[in-house]
């Protein structure tokens, strides 16, 4: 019983910023209150140095462990590794998690009401960068009164906050684990992000963002989901998971199937994986975030990527996925090259990027290890 | 002068089947007369067995090589492939290229006039097979009074066709190269179509498929194209010709770039693609063929894959392309394990899918040691 009330964890909501004290954006823009979806686990050491940031992808929440008193059945989607004598073991650390700048679960965004209007903002909330998103972090793990994170760690656009947290606050942090991301969105995973922003804009209910008082532009952003589960997952697990099966199988006999309703089981499950985003997430939210993730680039306004990563002065755990045909291995292995003090470590499995939420014990074993020889 | 002159093709038109002798389809559905978009390119042996077949893939045509009268910009899709001193050397093969049934340049397909109502097809087409695309080019063959192929040859959904004809007519191949294709077309595979499938049908100017009068979906039809494209395309290629460049550089410090308007090069370079096939291809009639490779599958009504492919008695070139994640070359390696008297070679290319109709010199060499080491 006990352990079930421990893991009973309520979302906050801090108000960061003021008039006087605004958050600056890279694009120019200033708010000056931005409200923050956070959570905890673990309790602040009294030097206020056991932090540790965990920072989210595209579609995530602060939600990253235990289960919520309104939706107990909603497990946090880190679970498996934040928790007592889990890897993130907030026997030791306390660990912060935040829904991002822009993000569709609680933090200020292009969904929030615009207080000059009194209306959401939709597409008139100003476009938000990595960088964006990492200040607001730090005006956070601020707020909570810590002074160190021991680490920050995330996968995907949460690994991309990551190396910005490296070069935009080094004294701030004694360790980075990024985690099958980019230093610089490749052209490759731009290409992906745009053809799910046109599946959102070509659908006519999206009706240029001002769709909030009609319903989500369904068909649309369902078809822009499954772009981006076909580049989260690998030919081989679909293989393995699906083969050519269909959603029913008439007779034995293996004759074609000319019934156009009887889906294969891959696209009844791709279908399946976009409708479920719709009914949980934000589809301008999507389009910021997603241009935020090609606007990444840790060299903009700094140097060459060199030098950039080369500034990055902390040990870092740089880790790439076999299987990973978004940010591939290859461009994790050139992360970690550039970061001096960098350990790379690979995940074996069959499901693609998608398995730095998958593969735990992998991960388990190379963060642990990571942690436990970090230089206090 | 006379190379010009030899290398101007006019695409012909056969009508084959007929009411005593109609097209049985996979699908129950009969067709008796199916007129066939062809070229040949070399002459026919007295023996009747120097003829080549060519298929082409899912956007292709029967232009596969020389010049048309018509439009003499239009180079044939495999030029550099097939005419004198060629890999596929017309001084001493004769080249047949058709386009397949249901395709969208001059073979009856869902475009074409209902005899029976005087308007198109449309969605009321039957669904074509790959099997039924092959009993058309058994027929047009025979038609031009070819008794043998030296070979059948065809990437992508052309190599589907290679293998069926390897099943399906035995006795009338002397050989077969299928090239960068699927004995049974996999999840991964399907699921990319299905997506296509949905840009497509998602756009209201679809109109459930009765858009003729009105126009093509052009939004829909442009993204379908562009999603396939990044399948045929590989994430080394994209970073080396587009890297994070923009349509319009401002300025030299690399600061962030916020106009919307001003795309990454990648995003215009696949809408580009994207407008480029509207403008030349049938929305209905790519739903027709993607689903026609959906349901290809060697085995269906036969037996396991190894016995079908196994049955397979003709020399095999098999060729893969290592960077292919689409029709990845574990899957092409697969294909020339089962099939008996096989030969396996991998194309070397940043290109993905594509390098089969890019990777001329690599391709020749194969095809060519191939051609020359056949039992006559």
């Amino acid at each position: 019983m006990e352990r079930i009330i421990q893991n009973i964890i309520e979302t906050k909501f801090a108000q960061l910023f003021s008039a006087s004290h605004p958050l600056m954006m890279d694009c120019g823009e200033q708010l000056s209150s931005v409200t923050v979806a956070y959570e905890t686990y673990g309790e602040l050491n009294a030097d206020a140095d056991n932090a540790i940031l965990v920072c989210h992808a595209l579609t995530g929440s602060a939600h990253a462990a235990g289960y919520s008193s309104k939706d107990p059945k909603s497990i946090g989607w880190w679970d498996s590794f934040i928790g007592e004598g889990k890897p993130l073991d907030t026997k030791k650390y306390f660990v912060v998690s935040s829904n991002f700048l822009g993000g569709s679960y609680g933090t200020t965004g292009s969904h929030s009401i615009d207080p000059s209007t009194g209306i959401r903002f939709g597409m008139n909330f100003p476009q938000v960068t990595v960088r964006d998103m990492v200040r607001v972090q730090k005006e956070l793990v601020t707020f909570l009164g810590v002074k160190k994170l021991a680490t920050v760690i995330g996968g995907s656009l949460g690994g991309m906050q990551v190396l910005e947290w490296g070069v935009m606050y080094p004294e701030f942090v004694n360790s980075i684990i990024p985690i099958a991301t980019s230093a610089q969105h490749s052209p490759w995973a731009i290409g992906l992000n745009d053809l799910s922003r046109q599946a959102i804009t070509n659908d006519p209910e999206w009706r240029d963002g001002n769709y909030y008082e009609h319903g989500q532009p369904e068909k649309g952003f369902s078809l822009a989901r499954q772009i981006a589960m076909m580049s989260y997952r690998s030919e081989k697990e679909f293989a393995q998971r699906f083969g050519r099966d269909r959603l029913s199988q008439k007779g034995d006999l293996p004759q074609f199937n000319f019934d156009k309703e009887n889906l294969f089981q891959v696209e009844s499950y791709l279908r399946y994986q976009g409708v479920k985003l719709v009914g949980r997430f934000d589809a301008n939210t999507y389009l910021y975030i997603t241009r935020a993730m090609d606007l990444h680039d840790v060299t903009v306004g700094r140097g060459s990527i060199d030098s950039v990563l080369g500034s990055i002065t902390v040990p870092a755990l740089c880790i790439g996925i076999d299987s990973d045909i978004l940010y591939p291995p290859s461009e994790q292995r050139e992360i970690a090259n550039r970061i001096p003090k960098s350990t790379y470590h690979e995940i074996v499995s069959p499901y693609g990027h998608d398995a730095f939420l998958i593969e735990f014990s992998q991960m388990a074993k190379f963060v642990q290890d990571f942690l436990k020889n970090l230089p206090g």
